[in-house]
């Protein structure tokens, strides 16, 4: 067979596109109506590729502690559920996942990726302990699902501003999910915490863009024509790899 | 950190268990009503994954053909649905699916992940020719989805009866997902196809015990009491992949 250049290589001379809000809203409407993809089917497969990541940035060999711990911290919208799937999976790889999920979504399928986790023996916290040494010591990582795209950031009021300021000061490396946990999608980051890794879903927000850590971009389910019309170009995945480093 | 067994290890020696149409039906019971997994997530996780078997047994480099053409024959239940998703993800893999899925589900969930699978320009045959010559010189392979454990066989009549004969007669490989067609689940194969790959889905099933060619396992999402309690004793996939190779 011979080599041509495939569509990822042909558009990969192109700078990756980092999308406004406002894309980022008319990529998941089109998905879910155009396309009719499900939100639960959508949500797996992010919080799957999420779990992947996590494994790679912080291998089961490379824990701290002698117990694979990873606390998890959930926010009431979408970004929350992929948190409450990434968990999920990190349990089926063998961590030890607990999850904060302070305010629990009365939206069934919010309720149904819950029940997976608590069925699955996965320990919820009742309230985050203030004292940041406590989870220092408790915990070899945090992951940040906190906010996405999706959240309405100027109602994000406590329990949400209690824990960032929490976040904000724990030692231990923190791993977010599409958005780290303060920043604003297009704009300041500075009141927000500094994440080791960051995993951007279907494409990078603008915020993004300024990031400097370890960045995965996961998501490789999206269309090509939807890649093409919002001129994401986004790098080549590997083999059959869920993820790809920026 | 110590080295102890893990629970797939500790559970490895002792025999795979081949799943009874009963226990089959018991599990996914279980799934969908005690853990509440919702039927999209089950399906897309599971064809995600069949997805990636394909590329594993029939890599883009090894197509015979100058065209990386796939035919995926969907039945009228979930296994179909399951290749319909296989047929998708191949596609993102740089893959040429075809589908030909001759009786649609009238089911809303089955209806969206044919569109999704229209939307993304995947060509559907409107019949499948019986000069079996036309199928052996278009396509690489064939992935056989038309029935899994759910499948009532003897409701299985035209046009999968048909269809049967075709793929016997078939000289390209065929890769069939959890059941190859005309298998009974727990006996007699005699009057089936013969598959070079079985995609078994979350333990296999009675009669995959007398298959003889690639045999992978998918579906590592299943959690580990219910691994227990039915005494599946399945491998230990390897790091963080979705496959293992029975």
């Amino acid at each position: 067979m011979n080599h041509s250049p495939t569509e990822a290589e042909a558009e990969a001379a192109a700078p990756l596109h980092y999308l406004s809000k406002e894309e980022a809203a008319a990529i998941e409407t089109e998905l879910l109506s155009d396309y009719r993809f499900g939100k639960q089917q959508l949500i797996e497969i992010c919080g799957q590729a999420c779990a992947i990541a996590i494994v790679k940035a912080f291998p089961l060999t490379s824990m701290a502690k002698r117990q694979p711990t990873v606390l998890v911290v959930c926010g009431p919208d979408q970004n929350g559920c992929i948190g409450l799937v990434c968990a999920r999976h990190l349990r089926i790889f063998e961590y030890e996942p607990t999850i904060f999920y302070p305010k629990r979504s009365p939206h069934s399928m919010h309720q149904d990726f819950t029940v997976q986790c608590e069925k699955m023996d996965i320990p919820f916290l009742s309230y985050l302990p203030t004292e940041v040494q406590l989870i220092n010591d408790a915990y070899n990582l945090v992951v940040d699902a906190i906010a996405g795209p999706e959240t309405d950031l100027t109602n994000l009021r406590e329990p949400y501003t209690g824990i960032l300021v929490t976040l904000k000061q724990v030692k231990i490396p923190i791993a977010s999910l599409d958005m780290p946990s303060g920043w604003q999608m297009e704009g300041d980051n500075t009141s927000g915490i500094n994440p080791e890794v960051l995993v951007s879903l279907m494409a990078p927000k603008k915020c993004a863009a300024s990031f400097s850590g370890k960045h995965f971009l996961a998501g490789r389910f999206l269309p090509f024509d939807i890649q093409r019309k919002y001129e994401l170009n986004l790098p080549e995945y590997p083999g059959t790899e869920f993820l790809v480093e920026l």
